[in-house]
């Protein structure tokens, strides 16, 4: 059978990651493709993949991703069999419309959003995603949902822990700890938009059987992870929870993200005066604006922190569970370095943490291993394969487990 | 002689202010007329006016005082004598020429700004009002520049100072508090434009015969003021340390302005973030926009703390000198109360203290004892007339000097 061409769609500091890693595992896969809105933009990345020595074949293409005859057009076009959208996250269903039609394989990392709706109810996949369900199995493809880092990797997390520790599992707790530094007065580490918008409505949380409602910074917690130390993380809204409390509905799920005080105090000031907003302002000239895209426009671009950043990442799951009637617990979590990333791919760890995880599902869709013909989250499917080549591929697993640290 | 019209350009809070000061002076002027880019904010002026009893001639006027040509026209054809600018500072050139070619008095309260430039070159009224002197002297008319509070009254403390203490002035220290609490999470107490532009540059003083440069908030000083006890206020940059240092080169005039650290805190976020800029950003979608403008978009309208606005305002000048080359040093001062205005005239204590003196600056045009006919500064008028006509409107003068703290 012909190796399967990959379209990846997006050229922001994620798809270069992806696309390094693409390019590194050349054998696996056929022709690798990049469209972006601004073409510029894929041809910059395919000059990186170039300037590391990679020679398979690589073009570039500008797209409408929000035009779903344009994205099945293409894929048509290319025959590109896997499509790892890695663009905005507004761009979801639209990409996924195209792949149903074009019969092509849909890996994404994030959540489907309405630009003009912040923190929809919950489970936030049923508002948009698995409302396709059917037409995904209709079709035949494989449509493997939130596979980056969190939600994707940490979703295989729990997995792995209901694969090899637990009968039954009584919360899960997921601890992202970002400890690198950037040198920037304030940035964020990806796009500012997507990234606030996370923090500016209620806080989902599943416990006890049922969502529970908070406000960011509202409950937050001292944790003691390897590598990074003691952190505060805080309770926060994320996409994984959404899934894993459908899978595990007897679990406590809650995501704590490690922010430090100027962080908030930032988004405090930024939230306050309304600056956050989704919803347009008309300024006293007659300008309609969305305050929130002037913020975006004055921070750094994300993907401009990656030289200078450093230090490490630590997120993992702490997951309690019992195993025929005796309680236990597991740490499983991965560690990244900013630099090392940026040295191999020439982005920052967070990028690198994102951008791997799509490319090990294409590869196992590639495979066969993960090439289910449904849509699936990621706790769906066997976590060991997953997490045993991200190993090889520069995230590797460990877990803190009674018989202590030690790599999966 | 015929009583002489008024044009007030602008219909903000300040210009609601010097409205009804304008009214309840009825016997000194003509017909009032109120003109604003936005009639209908005009009319809105108006409507309290009415509500309070006024009955003297009252028109609105839609103007774009951006352009000379239309203002020529106006004053022409109101046969306005006196003309109030309380608009926003961008416009003090073009409402100036007006005058001049209509031959009509020009009082304004704030520093002619260029919107593209932000805090130019000391002396400021050298860049633009000062340039025109001999055009105000040749056309015959006269021109008060910076007749507000500060500038304005702050500058008539002085020249009191010079006056009634000393025959030689050492040392000239405005210092404005506002100790009154709107109960808002943030806002600005004037148009935000206005009152960001004012720092967001370098701080000019003029110390030992020079101009000396310093960042905002990098000198604080604890004050212990009269009513508001003990304040912490900040070298700030601000129209009359300009003009002062012309009329006392030999003596240090600084400005000193009282800030909280929530204040300090919310400027120090936007201002590094690049949201305080004045020149346009570009968003992703390829929008645009002024940063500040959006800014000031999303802040409460200064006008609508009026209502909840509670406590009071100190702002007065400690001049040192000696007299006779005996040392001495007097504090001059005004408090003013932010409800009490409300109720007087519908607007809050820093809009009321704006919008007094200019109207004080107008009656006594309007009587001779001002009528000049040429450009001056408020210190370069006598300023015991001034300081007692405002005692009578509303602003009383206190002086604390070796006798006491007494009324002048």
């Amino acid at each position: 059978m012909a190796q399967k061409n990959v379209l990846i769609i997006g050229a922001g500091g994620v798809a270069q990651v992806s696309a390094h890693k693409v390019a590194q595992r050349a054998a696996e896969f056929g022709d690798l493709h990049i469209a972006s809105r601004t073409v510029a933009k894929a041809d910059a990345i395919i000059q990186t993949l170039r300037d590391k020595g990679h020679d398979m074949p690589f073009t570039s293409h500008a797209l409408d991703a929000m035009d779903s005859d344009a994205v099945e057009a293409l894929i048509r076009q290319l025959d590109a069999k896997i499509v790892i959208n890695v663009g905005s996250a507004f761009i979801n269903m639209t990409v996924l419309e195209g792949c149903i039609r074009a019969g092509a394989a849909y890996i994404d990392t994030a959540i489907h959003e309405d630009p003009a709706k912040i923190c929809e109810t919950p489970p936030w996949y049923a508002n948009y995603e698995w409302k396709r369900r059917e037409d995904v199995a209709a079709a035949g493809i494989t449509a493997i949902l939130g596979a980056g880092f969190d939600p994707g990797v940490v979703n295989a997390y729990a997995r792995f822990a209901e694969d090899e520790y637990f009968d039954k599992i009584d919360s899960i707790d997921i601890v992202d700890i970002n400890a690198g530094s950037h040198g920037r007065w304030f940035a964020t580490n990806f796009d500012p938009e997507i990234n606030f918008r996370e923090f500016t409505g209620t806080v989902y949380s599943w416990q006890g059987g049922e969502w529970k409602e908070n406000a960011m910074f509202e409950v937050g917690r001292e944790w003691d992870l390897p590598v990074v130390g003691k952190r505060t993380a805080y309770l926060s809204g994320h996409d994984e929870v959404h899934s894993l409390a459908a899978r595990y509905p007897a679990a406590d799920v809650r995501f704590w993200m490690g922010f430090g005080d100027h962080y908030i105090n930032v988004f405090t000031v930024l939230k306050n005066l309304g600056l956050l907003s989704e919803q347009p302002v008309t300024t006293a000239e007659g300008l309609e604006v969305v305050p929130l895209k002037v913020v975006k426009a004055v921070l750094p671009d994300p993907a401009s922190l990656a030289p200078d950043y450093e230090g490490k990442t630590c997120i993992g799951d702490l997951v309690k569970g019992s195993l025929d009637g005796k309680q236990g617990e597991v740490f499983i979590y991965n560690v990244a370095d900013h630099k090392e990333a940026f040295n191999e791919v020439g982005s920052q760890g967070i990028s690198f943490t994102a951008g791997v995880p799509p490319v090990a599902a294409a590869i196992l869709i590639a495979r066969g291993v993960w090439d289910v013909k449904k849509m699936v989250n990621v706790e769906d499917l066997p976590a060991r394969p997953f997490l045993e080549l991200l190993g090889e591929m520069g995230l590797p697993t460990r877990v803190i487990d009674a018989t202590g640290d030690h790599p999966i």
